[in-house]
């Protein structure tokens, strides 16, 4: 084995764990809404700061390969994707920052109702993210498209949860503020299967050089 | 000048016109929100297929100098820097599609109210975009810090506006599902000065090497 491979060996190991922890923040800030635990919820706070860290550590692994391996086709493309995923993978962590934000608010009132298909969308979620980067780490295109279709299910989802926390809206407005917090706590969920088929079709572009697209956003 | 002195003029030029593109998508989203104007919309919505095909054209530029040209230091930075910042973008550009989905939607029913500080909120937005890019072109830290204090105003209209509607829906249950919606769209809005700010973070990190990020997610 050379260095180089080496190297990129080394770096794919590092995008999965830097997977592993944004994986495990989300499951983490449900559990945080979930069980009413606000101290889980500053926790997956507290530990965002190592998700940055790790996201600018990998991105300066892959700028010393690019300046000094001068990797060409399949290596480049596959560094150059590495430092654009990795974005994505820090940015869905902010999403889980961003639902523990939400979690200790609506922790300090009394609670609406369980939280429905919540948990549901996460699981949806994670395993999008999950096999995302497997399809980019083995270069598979077929797993990537599949992530991409599984993205209708949770905006189906997000839909769903929409009506229901409407009727109980309407039904008694002293519910509002708490089920809009939860609405959005949907919608973050959201934005993270977006990332994920966002880097699902960037394994597409990566390995097929075909640009696939959302061409229509999501209905609320 | 030298012929890759002359391809990263080339670059800069792209780069700024796609920046071009993504501002005046979202000033017309708002303007279709703002005057009810569903054929303007649909034509924002239309055109972010020549978002989407130029961000992938510079992206591809960027892989082509970088196997040929195999710059170092500033230049491979500024480079995978421009590759990040045309992702950050598109998205944008995306999320004037979102607002125009929501349009439409508002468009079928009475109007509400004036949209009270959304044009503004959109404005501060767009300002931003402008001001990164340059930031970003001129490889100006100062500016880009400039930017990034912005955010906090459009975080404060977000709050702002959610807490206007809030009253509009406790006081009239039928308007909880316009209202929502326009919730929505200063939501859209915000990520757009979001993704600004990232970008802002990238060029700090880019010029001075210097890791600075928000660390807590805006309050809703």
């Amino acid at each position: 084995m050379t260095i180089f491979e080496d190297e990129l060996r080394e770096l794919r190991v590092k995008i999965l764990k830097l997977g592993s922890l944004v994986e495990e923040a989300i499951g983490r800030s449900i559990e945080s809404l979930r069980e009413r635990d606000s101290e889980l919820a500053r926790e997956v706070i507290d530990q965002d700061a190592r998700i940055n860290t790790f996201d600018v550590e990998i991105d300066e692994e892959c700028i010393r390969l690019l300046a000094l391996r001068q990797p060409t086709a399949g290596d480049l493309r596959f560094i150059t994707t590495a430092m654009k995923i990795t974005t994505d993978l820090e940015r869905m962590g902010d999403y889980a920052v961003d639902i523990c934000e939400r979690a200790l608010e609506l922790n300090q009132e009394p609670q609406l109702k369980p939280y429905m298909d919540i948990p549901r969308m996460a699981e949806i979620a994670q395993g999008m993210l999950r096999d995302v980067l497997e399809a980019f780490l083995n270069r598979n295109p077929t797993l990537a498209y599949e992530v991409i279709n599984r993205d209708d299910e949770v905006d189906q989802l997000t839909v769903q949860i929409f009506n229901e926390l409407l009727l109980f809206m309407l039904k008694d407005n002293t519910t509002i503020s708490r089920a809009i917090k939860i609405t959005y706590i949907s919608k973050y969920l959201e934005r993270i299967a977006d990332h994920a088929t966002n880097i699902a079709e960037m394994v597409v572009y990566m390995t097929e050089g075909k640009m696939i697209r959302h061409t229509m956003p999501p209905q609320e």
